[in-house]
């Protein structure tokens, strides 16, 4: 077998055999197939596609490339949720001890911010003490004990998506729907749960601009969990503006604590309680998404998520008198607000310009040695929908550093006001499932 | 100015800049942009395609890559052709000094064969004591003398062509005209004559399989000329059966020689005679096809085509007795009939077959590390249009080799026999020129 028949297959629109799949992946990840093939093997397929088999195929032999997590010691039904990375995103540190509280097994592997998108591993740390590398009999001893663990990747998971993952990144191929959907599922599959939730947001802070674009990749990613035997199903949620009001490390951890007490912000209130009640229909713990929400919504009132979300943090080695009491995080040096600069309804708000101001606040990366502020970000005064008069906050930057003028004037350019009424539109927009 | 971002455009299907191109060319020749960036580019390409004016640009660029030749001590109008390869294809051994008999000035740079296609240096060097490897002053100083010099091409020309179509030739993008285009007018650009005719070829032995295709990289390829300031104009020449009759390099070297005493096969005289009237006209020696046609069957009637040979072998050290009596050439020690397994018409000849049967026999190369052996190869006794009777010769095989008996099957397999009356067609087609 041949890389470049392979290749030359792809180039006249031809499907791959299971074979040839495995040959590459295999040979790409030893390093006897070069970059360079990969690349145009991958620039093939972003022109020409790959049909469900081939890229149920794909993700099986790009999961089974390195290690993978055994989790059957942990009793019952392992759900897992991941999403496709947005600005404000903080639905892990509220979502997963919700369903833990309510009996669902979670076994996370989170990753790093990079960009104008966070990481729930960074988000976990700016909770002094915690730590997010377990190993994995103390994650498997931890989610049989308290019901969830959220760590981070050791580096021998899935190292074909790590390799082709960065090519990609450098050779204009990652615009490819078959190989944004294995890249995802190969890892998730890797992880070893029993169900996969998976959060494909669209809008101008997510990786896919539309809604048809996240439909598409969505019902990809489901047929790929149902073909390898997992329950897949995904939601759309809307990334037009940042979800919920916070973001930034520390601050959208106080939000989180806030939303487990039932005090959240409404957007991100509803995306936990619809994720978290499809993740228990999953767990066979709600029989329909209604029952689900209920659970969801009790643990909020009642308490027990955040107890859960306490158990987590000290689990894992943090200091939850902060989540006790909030107040206790290190504030920045330098709030300011940013102002309207004239009265209106807020109409639009940049999601994208605004992740990037916040990384630039020191809330964020733009490669991978950079660090990180946890005291840095944003916080949104206004969504969409609000009434904001002229001269009143629009909303605070959060910084340590001075010279950043440029950046407060980013945030308010990322605001479009009008003079008529707007009304904001849903969070989840459809759920899909097979 | 990042490759990454170049790739992109070139995926989304826009036009390059003249420095986006540049860039890449220089870069990728330097070694500052890696091969999996050029052939996720080269990918690219080949599904979006270039502008005429994105070609030239390629083009130019490739050309200026390396060093390029200055002919300009060369007194009157250098005249150049090229053939995208055949199978039989010993056209520079008598068009080059037929021209050069007629006053026409041919400083011609040459390659070697590979696969079932020969080279014009190989065929030069079955005559012992050629040499094809000039410098720069002999080379110049022999076409102001005699009108002619055909030599190898130095390391340094356009190194970008080298290390892009080493490239293409393993990620499965060598099927994009623009690339071809690019790659063969680069290098004959570098080589510096005034105009240049190209044989581009079509059919069975060639690498463009029909016609059309034929057309469109002709037309791309004079467009490019003419974009760069060079007379170019093209031909459109069939190679669904060898040219002529001898396909191996003493046999070709032997049928040229026959060719400039006036008997030479009908296709190949034809050819010679069609692609040396244009040239002349190129060289402003003939002011029209027709004349040109007359002064080139001239210079095979009045020997003065086959003096010029002798004066080409001569001065590049060759041994002329052998061309002068031809039956010098060293025989094969084999030379078996391939004989009609049936009575009938020849429809059609497999040429890609009858090359790769012709390498296997001895008389080129799998590999640029294989030997030749200059006895070996084919002669054909029927050409398409042709009856044969049951048992008598289609071809005979010439080698030194032994256990070859299922190379002779496929030679004969090569043939196609009708009962019906064939026709044969023209060998030279259409005239491409702006």
């Amino acid at each position: 077998m041949r890389m470049v028949d392979i290749i030359e297959e792809k180039v006249e629109g031809k499907a791959l055999s299971d074979e040839e799949i495995r040959f590459f992946i295999d040979g790409y990840t030893k390093g006897s197939i070069p970059d360079y093939q990969a690349s145009a093997w991958a620039m093939a397929v972003l022109f020409q596609g790959m049909t469900p088999h081939e890229i149920a195929t794909l993700t099986d032999a790009m999961e089974h490339s390195g290690e993978t997590m055994d989790l059957s010691a942990i009793k019952g039904i392992k759900v897992d949720k991941h999403s496709t990375g947005g600005v404000g995103d903080k639905t892990s540190l509220a979502l997963g001890p919700l369903v833990a509280a309510c009996g669902a097994k979670l076994a996370k592997m989170s990753g790093r911010g990079l960009g104008h998108t966070g990481g729930t591993l960074d988000k976990m740390e700016s909770v002094p003490g915690t730590n997010v590398f377990l190993t994995p009999e103390q994650f498997i001893d931890q989610v049989n004990r308290i019901g969830i663990a959220i760590v981070g990747q050791t580096a021998e998971v899935d190292p074909a998506d790590k390799k082709l993952y960065a090519l990609r990144d450098v050779t204009g191929t990652v615009q490819s729907i078959p190989l944004i959907a294995s890249s995802i599922m190969s890892k998730k599959l890797a992880c070893g749960s029993n169900t996969i939730l998976l959060d494909v947001k669209f809008g101008n802070g997510a990786f896919m601009k539309t809604i048809d674009d996240a439909r598409e990749l969505a019902k990809t990613m489901v047929q790929i969990g149902d073909d390898l035997g997992r329950d897949t199903r995904a939601i759309l949620t809307d990334m037009n503006e940042p979800l919920g009001f916070a973001v930034g490390n520390a601050l959208e951890v106080q939000e989180a604590i806030a939303t487990l007490h039932g005090q959240g912000p409404r957007d991100f209130t509803e995306l936990v309680t619809q994720a978290g009640a499809i993740m228990l229909c999953q767990a066979k713990i709600a029989t329909s998404v209604e029952a689900g929400r209920k659970k969801i919504q009790t643990a909020m009132q009642d308490g027990s998520g955040f107890q859960k979300m306490l158990e987590l943090f000290a689990a894992q080695g943090g200091d939850i008198s902060y989540l006790e009491h909030p107040e206790k995080f290190p504030k920045a040096a330098y709030i300011t607000p940013i102002l309207a600069p004239r009265s209106g309804y807020v109409k639009a708000i940049d999601s994208l310009e605004i992740g990037l101001s916040a990384m630039r606040l020191g809330a964020g990366r733009a490669t991978m040695r950079d660090k990180i502020d946890m005291a840095a970000g944003i916080v949104l005064q206004k969504k969409i929908g609000n009434y904001v008069e002229q001269g009143k906050p629009l909303a605070y930057a959060y910084t340590n550093k001075t010279g950043v003028e440029e950046v407060l004037t980013q945030i308010q350019a990322a605001f479009t006001l009008d003079e008529n009424k707007v009304k904001a539109g849903p969070v989840v927009h459809e759920m899909i499932a097979l």
